[in-house]
């Protein structure tokens, strides 16, 4: 499923109107009564927009498909070296998937290429396993040429894996080597702390190679079709945010590895419908209340007296069976932290790397649940670390000393309501934390505090327009990346050092759309309701006063992501459905994001029942205030949980809602995943009403309003199952639907055409079935 | 594909008014303009009729869905015994797929229950394996209890399969035993001609069981993943009408097998996409211009001296690949028909079942291709036999001699042009042939033809209105069972005997729909063509002259089958879809059966572009003909070779066609079967211009007419994937389509409550895009 981790706050009452280009004449008054089914030709009745494709820019769809939503062409995989020198990272062209490595100089200001996929490959195309291309689906990667690359601690050295092949760049002298093996496609290679030695997944088994000599040798045996040594497991990528499956040592001297074991895990199957010839992909998935991978984690002795021995580490993993989070820094004990299943309970362990024994540090509860943040940051010294957690209250950032006692709160309320912390540097000898935050559920900004509690953390000083920040800070917090989104312009990436804050920018060579989207930022309490949720409301951008306009109510409505903020994920693609004339609404309802604990937990148990009910509440609230909404006409469309969300939305709540596009729906939660859906819905046995109640197919049987489906038949997230689940009990109850099958796609839609037909279809099904006044 | 052997030939001009029922009062005025989707509410023009879901029985296709499109309760299996005096059949009650089998006392007229279904079983259910699964396809059943039996030649013994077991009966005693068995799955179980032994295949390997002892032993080796031996490969079972893979020596000393070697042949998988768990099934596909499965023949000696030995024959295999007919008859040569890939020449070949040797009896050769026809029937003394063919000429029914030297052609073309020749039985001590075969393209009678030439072949007297009949004779020619099919009438079993022809009748309990078709048959030439092509007009029952109304067009139109005689079927479906305010329209167009060998072969390289333009032009010429055809507002509708059809219309012919439905459509030929796509197209290289022609990506583009896809995702015949690069082709071309994948149904689509929701949503479509004239 989506997940967000960066952004905002605490309901904001009144309105921000963010920006805009309101480029664009008066529209033909001609085309308004041509559009529209009405075959007897009568005009149309004045006050009545009747949307139509011909309205929005012809061109918008081509470009936006071609720029993969206009992020070809952005740095990416920013990377400031220690020393305040100089930053790597990561750029394709604007229409190309392919990205070269680049060195920005700070002090000059230059960039030059380091490294291209092409040189390195001398023109031949780049080969990806499955496996490959499923780790990159859960990176939510479609970029070829260099997709990533890893730097040793001081910079010195660069790692890059290329159609399964492994380079290292020295970037003093420019030379590169290959490390060259006899053994499988090299999964997740990465460096040792100190850069001599690269360890990476081979056939299922952790190998290690020493740069110098190129020898590599293999780390951990076991592996077959069930085991796998060093790779995280499905739903630790997918549900976790944790992609790592091997840590190494400080000392470079061990690695900790993560052994899986799928047995008793159901394997789901995917033939390619197409060609039916080629094997079809088996993965393990865990399904809601259904077996889940087993996970150990093994201690490999790869240097000095015990060289080849592996220690296991002892944890209650009958009680706590997920692995969340493994650190082991410098100076700093070997921690790990646990999950129960329901994932109502987290416990901290410091584990004995010579034993294998652990000991618990601090275990928190919630009665929902508790949401997954960084491993804890240690000071140099190991006397104390950083610790972000929700854990039955509001986020909070701590310091606690070794014993984890608690030394004090960094932040957590002054100076307001900080959600969506995440620590971005730890830098001790200045006595401060960096982090970014949201002070607001609109945005998210960089803060700094002192680590002495001498100080509230303030705000670091950018812009005055609400923003989106991200940070990126060198090891040795010489300099750091920021990047700032704002609704109204394209991402920029300043360049930082401990001089000026502005030192430099990435330059960007991405595509601008030729408009931005015109919003305006409110709240409103749903009918019945006194909760005020954030909305944005976004209008054609030859919008006219006066005039009745359908709507479509843009939702994704599930945990884990805000949907109103200040750079709104597609934002751009709303306002282009926008300008076909429709009002595009936006409302976070509870259970998302940003606005604390009892928010977002107040959806446990029932994933549906409270985001109908406020996203319909908003919408007819909203209506009210604004007589430019059609409340007769209102559409709603979304994808993965927002997919599931339009399917209910249409079944059930037709009074308000009289079309659907569902992308990717989730149709039975107990075909979903287990630590994704139990963590809301707890297990199925122990909430059988609520997964009822949860499920589309309880709801097929009432569908009366168009809704049209679309999901890729090759989708390893949410399955193809759940749409021809959905369709069939639609079609054997005799209701009529769309469907479009999108052959050999997964949860991804990269491809340019099929993106390009794909918005024009949604587009055109809103236009028709909402072009009249129902009544 | 779907093939048909039993209709039709010459064109009649004129007009037949066959039936009917014209059941059913004056329509309510009011509902003629309160449908429609005008909805500015004005009246709709007098003389225009809106197809409404309402104007047809609301009944029938709950019936038509749960009787198995009336099916169920028909005898069927039926094989009268030696003797004259009982005849075996199989019967399911008119609601249940479970059939029982019975026997038929001709003297008295009564029928006596022989074995059911759950007395052999008590009550537990059946078990199939998917390869029993995929045979039934291959046979278009979707019975269970009994689906099949055995008989032995004497009468005597009845074998019974059932749920993976073995049951022989004998019919005196009435006894049950089970043969039992450690060995796999039962597939194609006979009895030796003197009902002592039973042959079958189990796990790849031919067996056999001694009845009296329950002994069994293997027959043959070498079976693995890629070989099998005694089973007909996928094309002999779905293109050459050929089920058995196996057959015995007429004294039971012998078996002579096929071995079938899919290695080099492209696997195919098919997963469940509603159940990703499970395994996906695999098959071996022949594409066209790909790799076939390579066919051997052994003959195994099972008694005597030389028991266990295997004698491979020889034939040249690189000539002639296709193994198409085995014969081993008593007093005559083993003998084998063989084709050339494309199928433009066959060899009859006797076979020295001691050496394996083989020497040509007959080659014969068609330009464009050979149908398959029976394989030689021998008279009891061996002198000579009869032989079917149209290889380069119209078919004939020929007697030849030992030596394969012509005696004589019994029929051809007296009295008139015989196609659909269908031998029944050889009689030789009586001096006659009884075959049936159509005297003109509506019908198929019973003819007799003695052997000595002193007479023509002379029609048995039957029915007085148009009919197709089949027939069924004992081995020792003393009994038959006849039926005869009636638009009018449901299908009737009758019992002859040597004194009569109607001594009796089997009893069916089939439901009887609540009305029958009304058909006007007619012939008619497409503007601009000099071939008269017979069709069949079907109007509302309640039919008012001087309406216009919009037309369905429901087709075939492909090789091998005749749409348009006087049982044809689906015509009760057409009758209901007509009853909703529609002309429905069947035409047959040249390419079709029935009608000589010129007309048949004038597709020869393109399966389109020839029909394309013949059923276009039929509707045009019809509807200059009648007036209440609305040429303006004319739907196109079909199945399989019709559902390819259907899309090409669509796409290609706009000017005609306003809307499509296409089930289970072809797309690409290269992706269909070499045996059936290479008999008409040739091979893919030397026809490179012709299978562009007519795959329907070619034209996905151009789809400007509303058109809906239907296809089950575990079709294995037609697989899904033509739907899937038909819907992927016409979603990237930006084109609007509707799309119905059935998920787990394959060719056939037997579940009632999918049978229901089909046809209402078909009917549905029709009735909202062809509701108004479009100009």
């Amino acid at each position: 499923m989506l997940t967000q981790r960066a952004l905002v706050v605490a309901g904001i009452a009144g309105t921000i109107v963010l920006n805009a280009c309101t480029s664009g004449g008066q529209r033909d008054p001609q085309h308004r009564t041509s559009v529209g089914r009405d075959s007897a030709g009568q005009a149309a009745a004045p006050d009545i927009e009747r949307p139509a494709p011909s309205a929005a820019d012809p061109a918008f769809l081509e470009q936006f498909a071609a720029t993969n939503r206009f992020r070809l062409g952005l740095p990416t995989s920013i990377k400031p070296l220690p020393g305040g020198r100089h930053v790597l990272f990561l750029r394709s062209g604007p229409r190309s998937f392919v990205h070269d490595l680049y060195e920005y100089d700070i002090a000059s200001g230059a960039e030059r290429v380091l490294l291209t996929a092409e040189r390195i490959l001398g023109g031949g195309d780049e080969k990806l396993t499955p496996e490959e291309l499923a780790r990159r689906e859960r990176m939510r990667l479609s970029s070829r040429g260099i997709a990533g690359y890893d730097v040793s601690r001081d910079g010195s050295r660069i790692l890059v894996p290329l159609s399964g092949r492994l380079f290292v760049i020295e970037r003093q002298s420019g030379q590169i080597r290959e490390l060259r093996s006899t053994a499988g496609f090299p999964i997740d290679p990465r460096f040792s702390p100190d850069g001599s030695t690269i360890a990476c997944v081979r056939d299922g088994e952790l190998h290690v190679t020493d740069v110098d000599s190129g020898n590599e040798r293999r780390v951990t045996t076991g592996a077959d079709r069930f085991v796998e040594n060093g790779v995280a497991e499905f739903v630790a990528q997918e549900e976790m945010d944790r992609r790592e499956g091997y840590w190494w040592s400080p000392e470079g001297d061990r690695i900790v590895f993560q052994q899986t074991d799928t047995r008793g895990v159901e394997r789901f199957h995917i033939a390619d419908p197409v060609n039916p010839e080629k094997d079809p992909q088996t993965s393990p998935y865990p399904r809601a209340g259904r077996t889940n991978a087993a996970v150990k984690l093994g201690i490999a002795v790869i240097r000095g007296t015990f060289d080849g021995a592996v220690v296991w580490v002892n944890w209650n993993s009958q009680q706590y069976p997920y692995l969340a989070r493994v650190d082991w820094s410098r100076s700093a004990p070997l921690t790990i932290l646990v999950q129960n299943r329901t994932q109502t309970e987290q416990a901290l362990l410091e584990v004995n790397p010579v034993t294998g024994d652990t000991r618990e540090l601090l275990v928190e509860r919630d009665p929902a649940w508790i949401n997954l943040h960084d491993p804890p940051r240690w000071l140099p010294d190991g006397s104390a670390f950083l610790w972000t957690s929700d854990a039955g209250t509001d986020e909070r950032l701590e310091l606690r000393a070794r014993d984890c006692a608690l030394i004090r709160v960094l932040a957590q309320n002054a100076p307001g309501p900080l959600t969506n912390i995440k620590l971005a540097s730890l830098d001790a000898a200045r006595n401060r934390a960096l982090f970014t935050a949201s002070p607001n559920p609109l945005e998210t900004r960089r803060w700094q505090v002192p680590l002495d509690g001498s100080a509230a953390p303030s705000m670091l000083p950018s812009s005055s327009d609400p923003a989106v920040e991200t940070l990126e800070v060198a090891p040795d917090g010489s300099s750091w990346v920021w990047t700032s989104d704002r609704f109204d312009r394209s991402t920029q990436f300043f360049v930082g050092t401990l001089d000026r804050d502005r030192a430099g920018e990435l330059r960007s060579v991405a595509e601008s759309p030729a408009f931005r989207p015109k919003a305006e930022f409110t709240t409103v309490a749903p009918a019945g309701s006194n909760v005020e949720l954030q909305a944005v409301i976004m209008r054609p951008r030859n919008f006219r006063p006066g005039v009745k306009h359908p709507v479509i109510l843009s939702v994704y409505t599930g945990p884990g992501l805000q949907y109103v903020t200040a750079a709104p994920r597609g934002g751009l693609l709303d306002q282009w459905y926008a300008d076909h004339g429709f009002i595009v609404i936006r409302v976070d309802n509870r259970g998302t994001p940003g606005r604390g604990r009892d928010f977002e937990r107040a959806i446990k148990g029932n994933l549906i029942d409270l985001a109908l009910a406020e996203q319909a509440g908003a919408v007819q609230a909203l209506a009210r205030r604004y007589p430019e909404i059609d409340a007769s006409r209102v559409g709603v469309y979304g994808w993965s949980f927002g997919g599931y969300f339009s399917a209910m939305a249409a079944m059930r709540r037709p009074d308000v809602f009289k079309a659907g596009v569902a992308g990717a729906p989730v149709c039975d939660w107990a075909d979903y995943d287990t630590h994704y859906t139990e963590r809301f819905m707890g297990l199925p046995d122990a909430n059988a009403e609520g997964y009822r109640a949860s499920n589309v197919l309880t709801y097929c049987k009432d569908l009366e309003v168009p809704l049209l489906v679309i999901h890729g038949t090759a989708d390893d997230n949410v399955y193809f199952l759940h749409s021809l689940k959905m369709t069939d009990a639609l079609f054997r109850a005799g209701k009529h639907f769309e469907f479009l099958a999108l052959p050999g796609f997964t949860h991804m839609v990269p491809d340019p055409v099929v993106t390009r037909s794909l918005y024009g279809r949604i587009a055109e099904f809103f236009a028709t079935h909402l072009a009249d006044d129902p009544r």
